[in-house]
C-alpha cells in the first residue's frame, strides 16, 4: 500500500508540542511521509474531563516532572527553554485562529514554530496581539489583514470544527498524531506514527 | 564519575510496567548499568490526587489510547497481551508484599515478571492466593513460607515505607526510573534513564 500522511495535532499552550513542532517536519521529510499540521484547542476537551486548568498545574508532581522532562528533551535537541514560564498555560485562541487562517497560504508550520518559540523560549505572551503581529511581520505577512481574517466567522468556525474533529477522533492531549484511525499521543510517539504511515 | 545505578519503580497493576519489566534487565545489562527493582503501591498516591480508580478508567479517551498503545508496544516487543483485561486495575497488595519479601533472596525480578505475565498475558487474578502460590512454585520456592512471610509486620511495613519513599521522591506513576534525584517517568524513558546513569 502507499505511504499515508500523518496528521500532527497541536495546541499552542501545550508544552510537549513545542519540541514536536521543531522536529516534526524534519523527521517527516527524512521518513518520506507527508505531514499535515492540525492546530486545535485542547481547553474544551480538558473542560469536559472536569479540568479548568492544565493537568500539569492540577497535579503538582506530574507538573514538576513534565518541566524537568521537557528541559532534558530541549537540551538534547538544542532547543532553548526558559523556565519558569511566563505563564502556563497561555491563552492560545488568537494564535490558533491565525494558524487556521495560514493554512490557505501555507505559512501555518512556520508561523506555529515562531509562536512556540515566543511562548517557551522567549517568555512572550502569545495572547498579546503585538506579539502575534511581530511574528506575522517576521514572516513578511500583512499583519493587519491576517489579524482581521482570523476574527472572521469562517475562521472561528473552522477552528471550532477542527477541535471537534480532534475530540471525535479520540484525541485527549497534545501533541497527537493520527494515521487514518490510528492515534499516537505524545512527542515521543512521532517516530512510531511516521513508521505506521510508511506501512501504508 | 562512576556509572550510577537505576532504580526501577513499578506497581503490579500498572500496564506500562508490564513491558518495562520484560525489557529492563536486558537493556540495563546491555548498558552496563545496575538496575534495582523497587516494587511500590500507586494506589495511595492516586488517592491523594483524588483518584479512587485508575486514571485510564476515569478518563475513557486516555484509557482507550493506552490499551491501543500498549498493544502496539507489546506487538513490537513480541509480548503477549490479552485484551480486554480480566479486570483493571487489579489489587496488587499481596503480590507487592511478596516482591518485597523476595528482595532478601534475590528472586524479586523473576517473580515480578511472572506476576505481570499472569496479569496481562494470562488473564489471571493476581490478588488470588492460588495464582501467587503457582508463581512461587514455578520458581521452586516454598510457597507456604513465602506467603506467611509476606504477611508479617516487617514486610508490610517495608512495602509501606517504600511506597512513601516513592511519593517523597516525586513519583506519581509507574513505571518510574530514578538516578539519584533525577526522575524519569514511563516505560518510554528507560533508555534515557540508563544513559543518565552512565553519565555518572
Amino acid at each position: 500500500m502507499a505511504t499515508r500522511e500523518v496528521e500532527f495535532w497541536y495546541e499552542f499552550a501545550s508544552t510537549y508540542s513545542y519540541p514536536a513542532s521543531m522536529r516534526a517536519d524534519r523527521l517527516a521529510a527524512q521518513a518520506g511521509v507527508k505531514l499535515v499540521w492540525k492546530p486545535f484547542l485542547l481547553g474544551p476537551i480538558f473542560a469536559e474531563q472536569g479540568w479548568n486548568d492544565s493537568p500539569f498545574n492540577i497535579y503538582p508532581a506530574k507538573g514538576a516532572n513534565m518541566w524537568r522532562d521537557l528541559k532534558r528533551i530541549c537540551d538534547a535537541e538544542g532547543l532553548k527553554l526558559t523556565l519558569p514560564p511566563h505563564s502556563f498555560p497561555q491563552n492560545a485562541l488568537k494564535a490558533a485562529r491565525l494558524a487556521i487562517f495560514g493554512e490557505r497560504s501555507g505559512w501555518t508550520p512556520e508561523f506555529s514554530r515562531l509562536v512556540y518559540r515566543a511562548n517557551f523560549a522567549e517568555q512572550k505572551d502569545i495572547s498579546d496581539e503585538k506579539v502575534l503581529r511581530g511574528i506575522l511581520a517576521a514572516l513578511n505577512l500583512d499583519a493587519d489583514a491576517a489579524m482581521a481574517a482570523a476574527e472572521t466567522p469562517e475562521i472561528k468556525s473552522r477552528l471550532r470544527r477542527q477541535s471537534e474533529e480532534a475530540k471525535a477522533r479520540g484525541i485527549f492531549g497534545a501533541p497527537s498524531f493520527t494515521v487514518g484511525d490510528e492515534l499516537f499521543w505524545g512527542n515521543d510517539r512521532l517516530n512510531e506514527a511516521l513508521a505506521w504511515a510508511k506501512r501504508g
